[in-house]
């Protein structure tokens, strides 16, 4: 223990580095008995680790097998037991600005407790802004090979977030999500809340990948960068599988931008839909396989069809919020002359002439109705600007 | 009576022209009635009548009402009682090689009676094809002022679903209506099953609009025309909105692949949707007017979103058909190094360089997986042919 680190801060610390991410035998060692004791269980305090055995396979549901779920674990971390410096790690994270957050703290992010016994022991946190509520986090996730198209509608889409008051939450990769990244920043007067949030694969002192390192140090600088790997950490497809779920988990809502048929971005909407968080997909050409997966999600029921900013935060709720996209969309569009006509009176509409005049006997043949409801069309119609009188009869007016 | 036509043949032709499509009141009757009685009743014989108005009130639900829906059609089919003409109207569609198919009869689509209250007395049909069952029609409908986008994906989807062996059911105007019929045209060796069908608002004597004038009659030579209107009449608003139902009614499946946050199109997919049909929605760029009534679909539910012809079909059915779009894509799609691996070998995997070599130890450590683990791992891998030994310890080898 040191430099006023708690037993748990450090003991979680510890843990980050000793376990890959969702871990769930490590993870239910340290709900059982918490991080601090797990942490001695896990690196050898054979003592201790002999009565929590049997407690630990029934939390896991093993009480039939046969495995020894804590010896197999025992045996996997034992090669990590030797580069356990958690004092270092946190001293590291301290000269970048960082902090670990951990639960039971105001930071936490409480919507990662959804994910159970998946959850992460800590967060490895740089930023000036604290991590906001789920309420106020909406993830915008794509593909690497993103088109023009899917860069176009992520800039779109990130910047209608952030003047909406949402953080955008995505994956620091190239492509889509750095586009959202950027789009984020440049949209934002300086927050809070932050306009954007990076969740990293790899240590949170990092930058990868190092196409990306000019953008990553603004989100750190602007945003925040996230991850439940310590500093110095390499990023592996396991980690980036696992780095999914906790954008998914801190989300309000988690939309794929552009993904191929078989794609990451499909994975982080797997875990949001597992969580029953709302999903949107954007839609595009059928021809391009960067939209194949976003198709995909949509059409195996996983995601909601999203155009724009306002329907994203229509998913996101909350549910006053709501709606507000079809309100804009139906002012926008222009009114027609036969809105909200009955149908006689659309009838009668149908049946007047433009240009010559026509008469109510005529009407009433043409529109198949009696001549008492042509002339109480006719009433109506003239009452809305719809029909003109003329000098032999009637004739259609523009509204 | 004349020219060997029925009663009931001549009573629903000369219904056709007297009451507009569904004409609910004139509809009941027949149905209470019969076509015969009815046209009798409607054209004026008062001795009928007045037994049947409360029979038809009860009918309409209307007990409690003070209307009097009878006396109120009585004067709406008033101003039309001079122009039946049945026999003319079936002489005119004779001469074109027509025919009036009627319920009852073997080519009377039994889908149409799903319609129920508002399923139509007679279909006035034109080509040298039967119209086929439910099973094989599938409709493509979409805007008038379609894109080139729009016209692309009409013609792929038509043509192939003429190639699955579906007839293409479409509303005959220009954009998405035309370029399904042409295409379902194009793609076919002849049939039957025929390639397309043309539902009309007009008389299926007419050509509207006149520029599909050279369409209409490759639809008349090669596909049907259907229309619920006798020949000589004209399309008007209400009419195509009737006329959607009946698309919706004959087709397994109804695809709208473009449309704008109002068009016809989305009418055509509710009265499917209504009819619970499926109905399809083809997405297109976000910021394409012409796709937003698709995505609309989408959003709210109704449609499904279908990107090709084996998912269209897959939503037509019969259900052995399904999932073959799936299964394609899957093929198509490239399988990579880490299908199928179990969550240890994927992060042995993760491990080992492609170009230098490991040791087993150094993996343990950087997969956090215990030695045996990584020799179980290794081994598997090595089957695979994902892993290499080398003099040194272990290398990536690529499948």
């Amino acid at each position: 223990m040191s430099a006023g680190h708690t037993a748990d801060v450090l003991a979680r610390a510890a843990l980050s580095r000793l376990l890959e991410p969702s871990d769930t035998v490590g993870l239910a060692l340290a709900a059982l008995v918490g991080p601090a004791d797990a942490l001695r269980i896990a690196t050898g305090d054979v003592s201790a680790g002999r009565e929590i055995s049997a407690e630990l396979r029934e939390h896991l549901g093993l009480q039939g097998a046969r495995r020894d779920p804590l010896a197999e674990g025992l045996e996997r971390w034992r090669p990590r037991r030797a580069d356990l410096a958690p004092v270092r790690d946190l001293d590291t994270l301290g000269r970048l600005g960082g902090r670990l957050v951990v639960p039971g703290t105001e930071e936490w992010p409480s919507a990662l407790d959804d994910l159970r016994a998946t959850a992460p022991l800590c967060l490895w946190v740089r930023g000036r802004h604290r991590i906001p509520g789920i309420n106020r986090l909406a993830a915008v996730v794509g593909s690497r090979d993103s088109t023009a198209y899917g860069a176009a509608v992520t800039a779109e889409l990130a910047s209608g977030m952030v003047t909406r008051g949402y953080g955008v939450v995505s994956g620091g990769a190239y492509g889509i999500d750095a586009q959202a990244h950027r789009a984020a920043l440049a949209g934002s007067a300086g927050g809070p809340p932050p306009p954007t949030i990076a969740v990293l694969a790899n240590g949170v002192d990092r930058y990868y990948p190092a196409g990306n390192e000019e953008l990553l140090r603004a989100v750190a600088e602007r945003g925040i960068l996230v991850s439940e790997m310590p500093p110095g950490s390499s990023p592996t497809r396991w980690r980036f599988l696992q780095r999914n779920r906790l954008i998914a988990a801190l989300s309000a809502v988690t939309v794929v931008v552009e993904a191929r048929w078989r794609s990451g971005a499909l994975n982080t909407a797997h875990h949001a839909a597992g969580l029953g968080r709302p999903v949107g997909a954007v839609p595009g050409p059928v021809h391009s396989a960067n939209s194949a997966g976003c198709h995909r999600l949509l059409r195996d029921g996983t995601a909601v069809c999203v155009t724009d900013a306002p329907e994203i935060a229509e998913l996101a709720g909350p549910p006053s919020a709501g709606g507000d996209a079809d309100r804009a969309k139906e002012s926008a569009s222009p009114s027609r002359d036969h809105d909200g006509l009955l149908v006689p009176d659309l009838l009668v509409l149908d049946g007047l002439p433009v240009r010559a005049s026509t008469s109510v006997d005529k009407l009433a043949t043409v529109a198949g109705l009696s001549v008492r409801d042509v002339i109480a069309g006719l009433t109506r119609l003239e009452l809305a600007g719809l029909a003109a009188r003329t000098g032999e009869g009637w004739r259609r007016q523009r509204a």
